[in-house]
């Protein structure tokens, strides 16, 4: 391990000897965002990555030696034999009540969506037919691209009228097998559905269609001075409407807050093809029913998101990031505590590992360095700041670290001074899943709690387990999401005995969520009792089969279909 | 008017010499908050100053010299004759399908909920049956306090079952007749359900009854070093339960966002009874939809709050204030995209008015001193900013100030220095309801629009009425909330045909909602349409016949009857 100089400001080199800083720069690792697919411990990647990532997967999956463990029932790999999931693993079966794609479905669809548009070539289904995880396969004869919200709702009405079961898919890079065909579905995508509609650079409020790569859209913002209000590792291929339907967090979720509060309308098509303006551009609307909400984190279920409108905020410039050691879980919290009101306004990110965590990282992952290499600490967290005003931000957040040092908080500490320390850092928390994908078998879980009770669940799983398995955890500390990761050499049923469902059970019994992020889908659709109550349960059916009573959107997820027929 | 004095501040005394501040503390208004209730021009005040706006009300409704003019046909009110609201005015009728109550029915509400909690007494049910501003009235004989979720279940169950029609009831601070009786309702006040249930210091996450008085949890979270994340004038009376069920705005909007992102979990009860927990205390939970978002601005007509879960900001404590002056609303605009730029994240209100409305606060509100005497611009506008840090949340508005002086978007400006000098520019924002009252009649809008098309309705308004009225224009610039004045010696027909329905129409025309943060409630339950396309109020009307079949809950409101029944 190398040796970090220590930092040159004088509020550090004469106040807090143990903050160190680095101004070595000859790394410079991606940020992955790998924290933004918790429930499996695999990152959503850009396209550059994904490639990379896709032959640790495959790996993973198809030659067996290490396997990666997903929570639920439905999605198990065991074994060494090449596997999909989902509709395979789980047991369900088609529901006999859809229709099968006929000659003459395929020529009406060609008739309102032209020739090129309506797509039965076998490779290009392949592609939509699988998830990027190549964990669900689904097996549609068709895949229709619509340009424009009427043909959309032409696309409906008809499926509707002829009970052809759809899924609606945009960027297909969910997680948990929402954005695929279970079975035949009519797939469609509205990647063709990609134009900027409007931009009002005095309220920052952004109107484009559903089809928008995420990324293409923080990058048309960037040159307006704005910012969209979430980020994800996906974003280079995410679209917003898919982004908006599953109710994406991701990173910037701390400072800016969730989907619910940042879109301020949507145009949406219902199953009959009724469309849906609700596409408001306004800050305040109090006429009637918010009814755009129901379909934010509705996974497609209730209808399909035509455009979006959304608020984004100013792009500011001053980014700062701090990697720091605590002795225990109680001094992460009150560092939450104290960040949140000392650093206020600049605070935007607030993330923790363990010390089990960056044992598995500096064992498994290349290249990485320790940024506070005289001891392994129980606790870590990373906080970044970012603000309008480089010096003050900068000043803002090493007088909080010497505040916090001094009282004990914090045991040691680093500050990044460039942009490559920066990603270094960021490399340990993110790159956490790939260490330890490498390590062994992982069983990983993606769960929200109540801070305070986050890291109860970690201790009680590791006193479960004892030796036989490894417990890390680490996540979104500032927004109560835990990625409780459960390493062991092999694949061992008793493990998994021993975890499940022990670990839903206590969840559910301390008011947590079993999806903090990625939504139910396929793959947790039967499990949402251990976070919802029956009655609401029940309340959802009763919307799905108002708003579809024929179940043709996205069928077989989000709601159990024992209570949908 | 007397002199200011210049700021000694180095940064104004050397390079701002217009930007000038008043170091006199002689006045000390109250922030009276008036701008929360834009719809009407007439202010939610806390207890104290509750009671002289009642004089003045009472001035307005039952001398009749002068009078309030409310948007929408329901409620104008004409004549010298003493005169109530709502039902009389509308020409509704009373749905027969309702019951009426009974000895027996009150004879089983005593069984649930004690004597002393079943209230007839006809003083007592005089105040619950009007609204504050006594605009609406109406004749229920019988009030219900329950103390628990599981007796507002029993209640509903029961008035279900016999078609007992309930109006909901918090702190009955509403101002589109949403809390009280059309008829002859049951009135169901939460205000014996004001626990806090929980606090948790390290996320800030508040969980209570409804019946909370949002001034109490906001002293509540003082001393926890939290806020709540609004703040409303009716504090000391209205009901968190209330502001949940009205989805309020307020003076933070801008900050922290809307409730639909800040209300973590909800219980609520339905017109059945059955309670829906919904009560989750997490920031990320993506298990199904998100349910509780209905009930957010339902104004009670889908189910009653019964327990809220809030996330709250830290509480900073750095405030200033700027009155600027602008020469054109451009400029108006420029200045905000520049201060939600610049300022960033310590920007926390921007508000403006134009010259009008500077003339009408001059001439009719007592006390009112005008920061920038030398000249009579066209527009005004406050900036307010909230930090962590005193001294640098100062440095940061007024570097802000300079270079916008310096680029031409200000011509004119002052700083608060104390607390008093932040009363005094607040007054002459917040006492333009109080002016306005006393120079006439008065039309009052409250209109959400795209910003750059806001104070167009203004000058199309001025120059379709001419000499025959005043038209003064105010409001929430960073939320696109416009009060739109238009002021008259006395009440003209003639004038109120050249108002509506074209500032309806108008409004519609450019995507603007005709209520920005009042809801709708019995005054503008018809005029839904000029806001919201067919196609959502149909869905609308089916999600309540949904949820209450036998539309018990908030009869006559939200909705129009014609599509109910």
């Amino acid at each position: 391990m190398e040796k970090w100089r220590r930092s040159s400001h004088r509020f550090f080199k004469h106040s807090l000897s143990r903050i160190i800083v680095d101004h070595r720069s000859n790394s410079t690792p991606r940020r992955l965002h790998s924290d933004l697919c918790p429930g499996t411990g695999i990152s959503h990647f850009n396209n550059v990555y994904l490639e990379r990532r896709s032959q640790i997967l495959q790996r993973d999956y198809y030659i067996g030696k290490s396997q990666v463990f997903i929570s639920g029932n439905l999605v198990r790999a065991c074994g060494d034999q090449r596997k999909h999931f989902g509709s395979m693993a789980s047991g369900l079966q088609r529901n006999p009540m859809f229709a099968t794609v006929t000659l003459d479905d395929v020529n009406y669809f060609k008739g309102v969506l032209g020739e090129k548009n309506v797509i039965q070539d076998e490779d290009r289904l392949a592609t939509a037919n699988v998830d990027w995880m190549h964990k669900y396969k689904g097996s549609s004869k068709l895949l229709l691209r619509p340009t424009c919200t009427e043909e959309v709702s032409q696309i409906l009405k008809y499926c509707n009228s002829r009970r052809l079961a759809v899924v609606p898919q945009g960027g297909n890079t969910g997680l948990v097998g929402g954005s695929v065909p279970v079975f035949d579905e009519v797939i469609v995508n509205l990647g063709s559905m990609d134009k900027i509609i409007s931009f009002d650079k005095v309220s920052g409020i952004l109107v484009c269609e559903a089809g928008s790569i995420l990324e293409n859209l923080d990058a048309f913002l960037a040159n307006e001075g704005f910012i969209m209000p979430l980020d994800l590792g996906a974003k280079g291929s995410c679209h917003i409407g898919g982004n908006v339907s599953t109710n994406a967090g991701g990173l910037r979720l701390i400072r800016y807050g969730s989907l619910h509060g940042n879109v301020l309308g949507l145009e949406a098509v219902l199953a009959n093809g009724t469309v849906l303006d609700m596409l408001g551009t306004l800050r305040k609307d109090n006429t009637g029913y918010d009814l755009k909400q129901l379909f934010i984190g509705c996974e497609g279920s209730l209808g399909i998101i035509t455009k979006v409108s959304i608020l984004t905020p100013p792009r500011l410039f001053s980014t700062n990031l701090a990697f720091l050691a605590c002795n225990d879980f109680f001094s992460c919290q009150k560092l939450l505590l104290e960040a949140k009101r000392k650093l206020g306004e600049v605070l935007s990110a607030f993330e923790f590992l363990d010390g089990q965590s960056m044992e598995m990282v500096l064992a498994h992952l290349e290249g990485t360095r320790n940024p506070l290499p005289s001891s392994l600490y129980h606790f870590y967290v990373l906080i970044e700041t970012i603000g309008s005003d480089p010096s003050y931000v900068r000043e803002k957040l090493e007088a909080f670290l010497l505040q916090s040092m001094e009282g004990g908080l914090i045991c040691d500490g680093a500050v990044a001074q460039d942009t490559s320390q920066s990603s270094s850092f960021w490399h340990i928390r993110e790159g956490l899943p790939e260490a330890l994908s490498k390590a062994g078998t992982v069983y990983k879980y993606d769960i929200s709690l109540p801070v305070e009770k986050m890291y109860g669940l970690v201790e009680e799983m590791r006193l479960r387990l004892g030796q036989s398995a490894k417990v890390v955890g680490y996540g979104h500390l500032g927004d109560g999401n835990l990625h409780l990761n459960i390493s062991t050499l092999e694949y061992d049923d008793s493990v998994l005995r021993k975890i499940e469902p022990f670990v839903y059970e206590w969840t559910s019994k301390h008011k947590g969520s079993i999806s903090a992020e990625h939504g139910l889908g396929l793959m947790k659709a039967n499990e949402i009792h251990y976070s919802k109550s029956p009655e609401t349960v029940q309340l959802m059916a009763s919307i799905k089969k108002l708003l579809d009573p024929n179940c043709i959107l996205n069928p077989y997820k989000v709601l159990p279909q024992s209570i949908l027929h």
